[in-house]
């Protein structure tokens, strides 16, 4: 087995597990994320029925298309008050669980509207995303209006975080996100919580949304080199519920 | 004089102050702000040459055509760092000139992006606009992105607020802002402080931006019905200063 089967297998086992957690909750509203592991769960849930005559929410273009193509109709998020269930990978995750960043994918804005309306929330990762702590050095991505760019930018520096757009390729300049926002990559800087981070960038006007999920996922899957999966309590406190 | 014509002596006057604190601060950029008042500073400032050779950064569609419309290239305000000074009105203000409600020309997200970049902001308002203070069943514009429509009325019902989206004339559906938002009017509910409704409208993912303005003001002119013009300290803190 090649360390790449590896990889594979143990994140199959992990979505296998997402699936899982999904079925016993009988869910009417499923959130969908967005990413390789994502498209992995979309595979395996489509495969083994799991999906069929659900309303299924996407985070994302990326994943509208993907669920688009294997046959399903697809919900606008901004039609939906609640989402039952919502599975969706990772960047990276502190070892607590609590802590995670998003947005590699740029689909961040989307990602945390989905999220935050589910009530149960799922982030599916391969060990090599779990890091011990998410502070200085790590990058945030931002959603930026616009019509904030450079200001925004300004303000992030003046706050401690290392802060550029997203050079695109395929297209000139920056990446623009599914919302219309620019995507700005902030480093954070020595000495920040996360939580810090946090609050300073939603501080910003501007801002749509940014990458820090804290405190937002109830369970996350994490798979071993060893094709086994452990799980991190996510510590929720922005559920959603009602 | 009329009643009317008092109104607009007195908002004369008031503009006119704030062309003077304009003037005292020798800016190379000036941020303008949108709605009625806004556009009387233009015209004055307009006629007595304040904005010639500045660099104009509108706060919206309708005061980048109302300056383009004098003659002036207006910037981009996604280009812009730093504005020296902005002026602008609101359609509240407290008693003690700390808290500001703005939006009810929809334009209050890129408002509060270029007056939070500003080094001196300028509120001119009429004493009908001020309220003992911002509380309970005060209606609070929110900028909100389509795609978290309903999740996002449905959590500020939840935190108290009585939301609904602002149903638009001339065209069907709700307004839709000047950065592709919709336009949410979130009454704020019973016992809550002006800070704890801010801070709730943002923890809200999907929020863009809401119309409230805490301590962004470094002065707010208020004009009376006798022509005389008091000045309210905004108590600033959230200065954009560096």
């Amino acid at each position: 087995m090649t360390p790449d089967e590896g990889v594979r297998r143990a994140r199959l086992a992990a979505v296998r597990r997402a699936i899982e957690i999904v079925r016993e909750e009988s869910p009417e509203v499923i959130g969908v994320g967005t990413g390789s592991t994502t498209a992995l769960f979309i595979e395996e849930a489509h495969r083994a029925g799991v999906l069929r005559g659900k309303t299924l929410v996407p985070s994302s273009i990326d994943t509208m298309l993907r669920l688009a193509g294997l046959g399903y109709a697809v919900a606008d998020p901004g039609s939906v008050e609640y989402v039952d269930v919502y599975v969706d990978s990772a960047d990276l995750v502190d070892k607590s669980g609590t802590v995670i960043v998003k947005g590699g994918g740029g689909a961040l804005t989307t990602e945390k509207i989905v999220m935050s309306s589910s009530r149960k929330a799922i982030i599916v990762v391969d060990h090599r995303k779990v890091i011990d702590e998410v502070g200085a050095g790590v990058a945030v991505p931002v959603d930026v209006l616009p019509k904030a760019l450079r200001f925004v930018l300004r303000r992030l520096r003046e706050l401690g975080f290392d802060a550029s757009p997203r050079q695109a390729e395929r297209k000139k300049g920056p990446v623009v996100s599914d919302v219309g926002g620019v995507l700005v990559d902030a480093v954070i800087g020595e000495g920040m919580t996360p939580e810090e981070a946090a609050y300073a960038i939603s501080s910003v006007p501007g801002v749509i949304e940014h990458g820090l999920f804290i405190r937002m996922a109830d369970t996350v899957l994490v798979s071993r080199a060893d094709g086994s999966v452990t799980e991190l309590p996510g510590m929720r406190v922005c559920s959603g519920r009602h």
